[in-house]
């Protein structure tokens, strides 16, 4: 199967069977995350993996009861940064120094550009910008996840701030933009699950002839 | 290789040598976009190829130069749809009763779920929204190329209203949110084709024990 059979396979899943993901997969899942590229590097996001039964019924009501939070077998919390702090620039270059081998002063340069980019936003333009890389995460995983044949089904729908509460997040400096339910698709219950993918196709290939005089 | 070893290959390459992407990666990184999960299916984002020289020259300077934008093989622009309006609806909806071969009259909770979602949003919410899901199928595209074994650059640093004009975006009601140059990476001139990867592992695996209080 090629990987775009994979990425045709896959679908926004409903009805989850209840079994849980398998730990390598998981894994995997979570790897390509982190691989994900991002702004500047900066990964200005954190993941939380949630299996407990516990904390999803405490979340359930929050995300309007939508099957899947109790029904998949693992759900992923994109909690983007709020903001970006000196701390967290230093402890970025710090582990790129760190990586690479090179002295911190040597990133000098580097740095500045990250000052400077940050300190051009507003706290809001900042919390929309970190929630942009949270969304090329999202992109990585639900693409591994069908690599991986584990369903899965990227989540708006919930009230960030009642998720917020719940996850602890507020303390922690980032707010929930995201959830991802993880598992396996329940065929007979989810009538989508067979529908066929509804796309459209709106790549413009651009040329000199449809440029518009400037 | 596995994915996970070909997502670890790429980077955000700096220079590029030129050459054109083969015709098929090409096709395939575009069908991973199309493929690409968006809220409620709308995808609402264009994405416009430009391989010729001309429209990349008039490019470079909107976007401070960087050498990607001339040296890379081909260049994307996501341009996400400033509002979402009736008549794309409408379109949407059409798409998916010709897809499904399935009556209008049958999809008119899920429109209406549309409607109510689009309603409650401002126009600056609304152009926010629709960023985000760009940014998914920026994500499709990146790990698509990394399979392809073709580089990749995401791209945020460029001024939106020259390239809006250039393009002749506003006409359509888009406006410019990424770039992401495809090609093959110059291993003598780019300094970071040998570099080690930085990244942050940064999930918590949440139980009750470390749930906060509610």
């Amino acid at each position: 199967m090629s990987y775009l059979d994979q990425l045709n396979w896959r679908y926004a899943t409903k009805r989850y069977n209840g079994q849980p993901v398998p730990a390598e997969a998981l894994e995997n899942i979570l790897e390509a995350i982190r691989l994900a590229p991002s702004s500047l590097g900066l990964q200005p996001f954190e993941v939380l993996l949630i299996e407990d039964r516990a904390i999803r019924e405490k979340l359930a009501p929050a995300a309007f009861n939508q099957p899947q939070i109790l029904e998949s077998g693992a759900l992923l919390v994109f909690a983007a940064w709020k903001s970006v702090t000196a701390a967290q620039v230093d402890a970025y270059i710090n582990n790129m120094a760190a990586t690479r081998e090179v002295p911190v002063s040597s990133l000098h340069e580097f740095k500045s550009m990250i000052e400077t980019a940050v300190s051009a936003k507003t706290p809001e333009q900042l919390f929309q910008w970190n929630a942009r890389q949270a969304y090329i995460a999202l992109g990585f995983a639900t693409a591994a996840a069908a690599l991986e044949k584990i369903d899965s089904t990227p989540m708006e729908g919930f009230n960030p701030a009642a998720v917020d509460e719940i996850l602890g997040l507020a303390q922690k400096g980032t707010s929930a933009v995201l959830l991802l339910a993880l598992g396996f698709r329940d065929e007979e219950k989810d009538k989508l699950a067979r529908a066929r993918k509804v796309r459209r196709l709106d790549v413009r290939h651009m040329s000199k002839s449809v440029l518009t005089p400037v």
